[in-house]
C-alpha cells in the first residue's frame, strides 16, 4: 500500500503552535492510497482499489482520537474546508472549535469505492487500461467498509473514536459499526434507517433507469463519447424532489413562472415555457452533471439499494443486538425519503435505550446538511460531550 | 355536430322493463361526437374536435338527472361496465342501485381532449392527414371543459345534476363548476386541490422529461416508427410511486427479491437482478405502454400542471367566492401527492362551511379508485342523498 499526496505538503497549519509539534499533513486536501485487491460481497473482484481521502488535525500517539466522516450519495471526502480554498459540505459541524473539533480530533473522510472523486470507480482504468464502464462490478456498502478498514490500518487507526454520516453516509457508518464493532467506539447514523425500503428502492430504480435510457449511456461504455448528461440530470431531479419537503418547494416556488417564460403559451407542446420549480430542478440537474459520473451514480445508488445491515446476519435485530458501539440516531423531522419512523425502528433494534434525536428543519432530507450546526449541538451533548 | 355509435345500438338493456320505455343507447359503450373547432386558452386552435364518450341510463324529460363523471390522467370514458364486457374504473360507485344509480341518473363520461381513448389528441390526424404529434397545441383543463360543454348541449343537458371526478378528474370537475357555474348544480372534487403545486409540477416535469428523452420520442413525431415505450414506462413508474403510500409499498414488497432473481449477484452493474418492487413498477409501466400514447401522456400531464382554478379570475378565492354550486370535497388520508391539506385549502375557499371528507385508505392517492364503495357511501350522505 502506498499513500501519495495530491499536492506537496509544504505548510503546517498552525504555524504559531508549540514549536515541537509534529509536522502534519494539510487539512482538507485530497490524498490517495492504494489499498490492494478487493473481493466483493456479491462475488465480483476489483484487482486494485485506490481510495481518495482527506484528513484534518493530528492523530494522537495512542490513535484514540480518530473520527471517520462518511459522505452521502454524491458527496466527496471534502467534508470541511481545512487548508483548502473550498467550502466543505459539513463545515458547520467540523473544524477548529466546532463539535467535531479538528484541534482535538484527527478527522478522516474517504471517497467511497465506486465513486468518482478520486477513489476507484467505473470511470477508473480497468487492468486493460480502458475505463471499467459496464464491467465495473457490483459493490455494496459492506465492501466499501472493508476497503476503508485497510486505509484505517495504514493510517494507524485501530479503533475510531466515532464514525459519523448522514443519508448514505449514515448507512456507511452503520455498516462500519456492524462489520467492525471492535473498531468503532461511537457511531452516528443520521437520516437513514437500518435498510433501504421498498420506496427507496423504487425511487432508486427510476433514477438508474433515467440514466440507462439515455442514448448516450451506451450500456455504460460512454467514456469515448458524450456522457449521458440528460439521463443523469433527470435522475438528479427525481432524487432532489425526494430530498426536499413538499412545503419547502411550495413556499419557494408555488406555481410561479420562470422569469421571462410562459408555462402557458401559444406554442406547441414542444415549446412550453417553464415554471420556476422546473428551472430550479433543471439547475440542480445541470450542477450535478458537471461534477459527477453517471456510472458512479448508478453504482452508488445500487449500493444504497443493497443497504441492509441485517443481511446475512440473521436480520437487523440480530445484527445489532450485542453491539458494543455507542450509537447516536437522528432524523430530520420533515424527511419524506428517510422517514423518522425508520430511524426509530433502527434505534429500537439497538441494545439499551437509544433515543432518536430530531433535527428541526422545514426542508426535508437535506436538513442533515443544511442544519449542520444544529446537528453539531446534538452531537456535542451526546457522542462528543 | 354528428354523433356516431362505435358499434350498432341493437339492444335495450332492461328488456323486462315497462314496454313503453324509450329505446335507449347501450350503457358503457364508446360513442363519438364531433363538436367543431376549439380556440384554446393558451392561444392555439384545434380546427375540429371529436370527443369520445359513454353514457349509462336515460335522460329525464326535463334533463335534470344528468351526471358527468370525469376521468383521471390515464383514464377513459369507461367509468362503469354497463352493457360492455369490460369492468369500469368506478364500478363500485356507478351502476344500477349504486350511489350514482344508473336506473335514476343519466350518467355521462367523456374522454378528455388531448387523450388517446377516442377523443382528438396528438395521435389524431391533423388537417394534413398526418398525426398531430409535436404540432398538437397546448391545452388546459378549461379548454377541455369548453369542449365538453358543447357535447352537453348536443345531449340536451343544460345543467348537470352533478359533476364528479377524482385526481385530474376532480380538477376537471372543479373547472367545470368554475367555468359554467350555472350549468353545475353539485360538484364533487376528490383527491385534488384548487391548483397544481410546486411538487406536483416538479414530479410532472420529471415524467414528461422521461418521455422526451427517449430516443424513440423524436420530438413527438414517432408515429411512423417505434413508440417511446421506455420513456413512457419510466414516467409511469415515477407517477405510480407517488400514487401509492410508502407504507403500502413497504408492506407489500419491503426489500424482497423478485422470484428467481438476485439483486446482489456476481455480475456487472449491467446485469443485476431485481427487487420485487422494481418488477412491480416494471409491470405498471408495461401495462400503461400497451394502452396509452406517450404524446397524450405529455399533453394531459401538462394540462394538469396548468391546473389553477384561480387563473385569470383573481385567484382561487375570488374564483369560487360567489359560486352557487354545492360542493363535495374529499381527500384520501394517506395521499402524499394530492395532500389532504390541499383539499382543506380548497374547501376553505368555497362559500359557506364546506367540510373535507376523508377516504380511509392505507394505499395513498389511488384510494380514490380502490375505495369506490366508501366514496359512494360518502356521496350518498351528501350530494346524492
Amino acid at each position: 500500500m502506498t499513500i501519495a499526496a495530491s499536492r506537496p505538503v509544504t505548510a503546517v497549519r498552525h504555524t504559531a503552535a508549540v514549536p515541537s509539534a509534529p509536522v502534519r499533513e494539510l487539512d482538507g486536501v485530497t490524498r490517495t492510497a492504494v489499498v490492494g485487491p478487493l473481493a466483493l460481497e456479491a462475488g465480483g473482484k476489483l484487482p486494485e482499489v485506490t481510495l481518495a481521502y482527506e484528513t484534518w488535525g493530528t492523530l494522537d500517539a495512542d490513535g484514540g482520537n480518530a473520527v471517520l466522516i462518511q459522505h452521502a450519495l454524491t458527496g466527496s471526502a471534502h467534508a470541511a474546508r481545512g487548508d483548502s480554498d473550498e467550502d466543505g459540505w459539513w463545515d458547520g459541524l467540523i473544524g477548529p472549535g466546532r463539535t467535531i473539533d479538528t484541534d482535538r480530533f484527527f478527522v478522516v473522510s474517504i471517497n467511497i469505492v465506486g465513486g468518482c472523486n478520486g477513489s476507484t470507480g467505473p470511470a477508473s482504468p480497468a487492468p486493460d487500461g480502458r475505463p471499467w464502464g459496464s464491467r465495473f462490478p457490483f459493490i455494496t456498502l459492506r465492501d466499501a467498509a472493508a476497503a476503508e478498514a485497510r486505509l484505517a490500518d495504514r493510517l494507524g487507526i485501530r479503533q475510531w473514536f466515532a464514525v459519523v454520516g448522514g443519508s448514505m453516509g449514515g448507512a456507511r457508518a452503520l455498516e462500519w459499526a456492524a462489520t467492525f464493532p471492535e473498531r468503532v467506539r461511537k457511531c452516528a447514523v443520521i437520516a437513514v434507517g437500518a435498510h433501504s425500503t421498498a420506496e427507496q428502492i423504487a425511487l432508486a430504480q427510476a433514477q438508474t433507469l433515467a440514466i440507462r435510457q439515455d442514448p448516450d449511456f451506451r450500456d455504460g461504455d460512454y467514456y469515448d463519447g458524450a456522457a449521458p448528461e440528460s439521463g443523469l440530470a433527470l435522475a438528479r431531479r427525481i432524487a432532489h424532489i425526494s430530498y426536499r419537503s413538499e412545503a419547502e418547494l411550495e413556499a419557494r416556488f408555488s406555481r410561479k413562472a420562470q422569469d421571462g417564460e410562459q408555462p402557458l403559451n401559444a406554442a406547441s407542446l414542444a415549446e412550453r415555457g417553464r415554471y420556476q420549480v422546473e428551472s430550479y430542478l433543471d439547475h440542480q440537474g445541470a450542477k450535478l452533471v458537471r461534477r459527477f459520473d453517471a456510472n458512479s451514480y448508478i453504482a452508488l445508488t445500487e449500493a444504497l439499494m443493497s443497504h441492509d445491515v441485517g443481511r446475512g446476519r440473521g436480520g437487523v435485530e440480530a445484527a445489532l443486538a450485542d453491539s458494543p458501539v455507542e450509537f447516536f440516531i437522528a432524523a430530520v423531522e420533515t424527511d419524506r425519503l428517510y422517514l423518522p419512523v425508520q430511524s426509530a425502528v433502527l434505534a429500537a433494534a439497538l441494545p439499551g435505550e437509544v433515543p432518536v434525536h430530531h433535527i428541526a428543519s422545514a426542508i426535508g432530507h437535506d436538513g442533515f446538511l443544511t442544519e449542520a450546526e444544529q446537528l453539531g449541538a446534538l452531537l456535542k451533548r451526546t457522542l462528543f460531550s
